[in-house]
């Protein structure tokens, strides 16, 4: 699939080291108030009086750092604000040592995508679109932003993808993995659709709270559990996008898997295909096997990349996949941050390190 | 881990094949009510008046074929009966031409492991186990149990684990997957002590019902999602033992993952093994790698195994798990039987061959 470079970036200049496309970073709002701006007085009332009323039964959810909100780098705290809400503060300490020619935007807010109330999700979906562009995308082109969608109500999200296609800010449609059903399913359909017709990726960052555990057997105890079970949890839903047949109706479609590892991408496709081979009878609206729509349909973010003992085993993984498909992030300015400098365990050709760390990102996102 | 074989089975007669284990076979009532002469008075009265009443919100679950009740296999319909009711026709269609040597008998039966009532559930889990002795250990020495336990009720999982232990027909304690929590948790720990006291390992069966979808993301639409599913909820409830420091507590304690896939276990690790490395101060209890646990306390049946394109990459995965550690199964009498002749993709040396197909088995079970 190829994709046309609409939006120009500014070239790197001379630096040490080569220039990388970070396709995870998380900015936040220094304060929950500083949305209000972008609500409109019907919304700043609500929010006022009501609050953000989150997916039933979410809380917070485990987080780490506890004491360092919003799982932060305990060194990423710029001088009075919260991590990821200082646009200088992230150009001096990453954009500009690291050399980021590319930022993809990925604002994580599980209640403006899936609050109870659908029409104040749709609004506070909107309010952090105009906020990314003006307050990030719009002060530096190396920033691109994803489009928060209020996914729990698809028509609504459809509109808010509408609204931003085209706008050269906007290079992907943001999901998060935890839904109220998995997300394959026709009710998010209209998503898909929107999305292909904007000619944009839609991305699923692990995270989020549907109603259910992580896990098919209960509520676990730990973080690690959390953390190891987005894993699982995205196994889920890109089996569901296949099964469901997500890619044979939008044939234009492409996913990007957002901090979920990848390592475990071969294995499941091993798995789907061999149980699709004895049971293509229950899905007839499948043409190929699910591995296929898989390599042709799916991208995925490094980090937080696998670490085998054995080096050629990442290799062996990365083969099946394609080094095409992979795309270099750092998760800046959360805790788990990947360094481009040691995080790729493994010896790549040229072109395809190259590709992991840039280019793959560009013809993605249609970057030049 | 070396285990005293002390349960021999009759030598194989002179056989055109190898000899095999197979590690997952399913025996099951011809009819529901044959299991009343096993249950008391009181619990035939009960069944005749309530019935059972399984985990709240289950009702059959999907299953397929759904013409062929059991998801039994099309030709394993023994004359006026159903699949794997029947010893002398399980002999004649699967032990005797398939040369087992040894196989493992699992009673799935979630309404017994885990009915909302927890006398019932402890009495039909007895009444199950002498059924296995009357009906089949006693009258065919290849074949060797598994201790159906009301797991959801731990002590009195524990004393049906006492009762058996030493008995020479039981070579297994057997879980299914899908708990009402995670089973690394405490309220599950009595099991994993009685089991390690009676020597036996725990099998940890694909499928039974918690309350719960199979994913993270809500209920899936198809049975193929269901199949696949099973391999990322025995992912967390690995992630479960190992990080709840059940090996920890338990260093005898020796797991089998049934009828779960196997190849996602290496990914699986190397992302425990990452996180957990960041992550140490929030499990104190833990003293080594979760990957260190998991090799030296988890064995997996090959049913249904994974088939990657290239061969060497199955092979690549069963060099990290170790040979010794995978047990051959068939899942006789269900639609998703593997063949022993045909279902190994891959190359082995003799001896790793021998120990997937009988070795492995005999001794992890102790069964000469």
């Amino acid at each position: 699939m190829t994709v046309e470079l609409r939006n120009p970036v500014a070239a790197p200049a001379g630096h040490s080291k080569p220039a990388i496309a970070d396709c995870d970073i998380h900015p936040c709002l220094a304060n929950a108030r500083d949305i209000m701006p972008y609500l409109s007085e019907r919304w700043r009332r609500h929010m006022d009086s009501f609050g953000l009323l989150p997916r039933h039964g979410y809380q917070s959810g485990p987080a780490y750092p506890k004491g360092q909100p919003d799982a932060a780098r305990r060194d990423a705290w710029p001088p009075g604000g919260r991590p990821g809400s200082d646009l200088a503060f992230m150009q001096a300490q990453h954009l500009d040592p690291n050399n980021v020619a590319l930022g993809v935007l990925n604002v994580i807010a599980p209640a403006a995508g899936a609050a109870q109330n659908l029409d104040f999700s749709a609004a506070m979906a909107r309010a952090l679109n105009e906020w990314q562009v003006a307050e990030w995308t719009s002060k530096d082109s190396r920033l691109k932003a994803s489009v928060v969608v209020p996914y729990e109500d698809a028509a609504a999200a459809a509109a808010e993808i509408a609204h931003w296609a085209g706008h050269p800010d906007f290079v992907q449609v943001l999901l998060l993995s935890r839904t109220a059903e998995p997300l394959g399913q026709r009710r998010y359909w209209p998503i898909y659709a929107a999305a292909q017709e904007a000619g944009l990726p839609v991305g699923v960052h692990a995270f989020g709270y549907g109603g259910y555990p992580v896990t098919g057997g209960g509520w676990p105890s730990f973080y690690i559990e959390e953390m190891v079970g987005h894993a699982q949890c995205c196994q889920a839903l890109l089996t569901s996008m296949v099964i469901e047949g997500v890619f044979e109706r939008f044939p234009r479609l492409r996913m990007v898997l957002i901090e979920a590892g990848f390592a475990w991408l071969p294995s499941l496709a091993w798995r789907l295909d061999k149980h699709w081979a004895r049971l293509r009878e229950e899905t007839p609206h499948l043409t190929r096997a699910p591995s296929a729509y898989i390599r042709d349909h799916v991208w995925m973010t490094t980090q937080p990349m696998e670490e085998p003992e054995k080096r050629r085993h990442l290799g062996d993984v990365i083969g099946w996949i394609g080094a095409d498909r992979l795309l270099f992030a750092t998760d800046y300015p959360h805790w788990d941050f990947d360094d481009p400098e040691w995080s790729l365990p493994v010896r790549l050709e040229d072109a395809a390190r190259r590709g992991l760390f840039l280019d793959n990102a560009r013809a993605l996102y249609g970057v030049g």
